[in-house]
């Protein structure tokens, strides 16, 4: 057979928003971070997403500021640096994801946790003023956390949304109410993942939509 | 403050996985893909998805017979290929996305098409009784569909989630009604992604499920 479907990719996505903007519930969230959420429901195909998603205040503005500055983004899973789209960085910016480095398995085992934290600790100096991006492990998410309790390097944002049944929920509350005053963006709840968290980047990578 | 949490890897997964399986409905599926739809609740976060899996009774024993044969996997995103964890395959089967190829941008100008659909063209002769996987474009899937329906080599099995608000939903339809006896996996609806769809080809390269 052959299929009648639409075949202009920018007129799918130019669609596809105005489908999420007329049915998705936005108003609970920052004017500024609306966009960040159609790009997450476009991502995830479900636009009841949003009733989910939280954002702090000053997120969009803080982590827009970093890139522009040329901030590094760290992310917790390889697929979520393979899903940001690199035209869409104002600085080309370095994208940098150490799950795969040498210590990783090392470091995890003589500490007593995931390669995911472990992997975390090796971010170092450069995660100050940077952006983050969680997209797979609460246990990433909580050692980020702890690092900064100890003193360690801020971010200049975190786009916390790990996915998962043990601890995903309980870490996106810790994020939510930390008292470092970084900014933060969540999904509340189990959902989360790697293709949430690079459309979150890549909206926030630029203000235009396209 | 210090965070109480779950630390250790392997104890997570199976906590994950007791955890969906207690609440999951998973008796629609034949008894041999439910594995596949509990890796990919595992992705979501979400138990509710497996209302909208549905999965050919032969999906699961010809894609595995493929990958032991040593078939290739092609995949229509980057953040897929990057997401298909390379030590569960049992062949260290080549993953493929050929989107980033240089002739892709030509080919979709020329026929009017997505960079996607014209990247599925170029699979080519490998194509035969391999294993697709496509969680992005539903024109790359649509485009799938035609080249069969044209004569040219069939796949041994399909994972069809393109996810999205244009075409998607159609696509997966096309999918599950083809009249080709190719085995395939769709979750029906607008939901899909990269990341569910890694998630079932880790479950479909290896029984074991840590």
């Amino acid at each position: 057979p052959r299929y009648d479907y639409v075949r202009d990719g920018q007129e799918i996505y130019r669609r596809s928003f105005a489908t999420i903007r007329s049915e998705a519930r936005l108003d609970h969230l920052p004017e500024d971070a609306r966009v960040v959420a159609v790009r997450m429901v476009h991502a995830s195909g479900d636009v009841d997403l949003t009733e989910h998603i939280a954002v702090h205040p000053r997120l969009v503005a803080s982590a827009r500021a970093a890139l522009q500055g040329g901030a590094p983004i760290f992310a917790d899973a390889q697929m979520i640096a393979s899903g940001i789209t690199r035209a869409r960085l104002p600085r080309d910016n370095d994208v940098v994801c150490t799950l795969r480095d040498g210590r990783v398995p090392h470091l995890a085992r003589d500490w007593g946790t995931t390669r995911s934290a472990a992997a975390v600790s090796l971010w170092d100096e450069r995660l100050e003023g940077a952006v983050v991006a969680i997209g797979n492990a609460p246990t990433a998410l909580f050692h980020l956390l702890e690092t900064v309790a100890d003193g360690g390097p801020r971010p200049a944002a975190v786009v916390g949304i790990p996915v998962g049944f043990i601890g995903s929920a309980e870490s996106k509350n810790a994020l939510a109410e930390n008292p470092y005053d970084i900014p933060w963006l969540v999904v509340h709840g189990r959902r989360g993942g790697s293709a949430l968290a690079a459309s979150a980047v890549n909206a926030l990578a630029r203000e235009d939509e396209l």
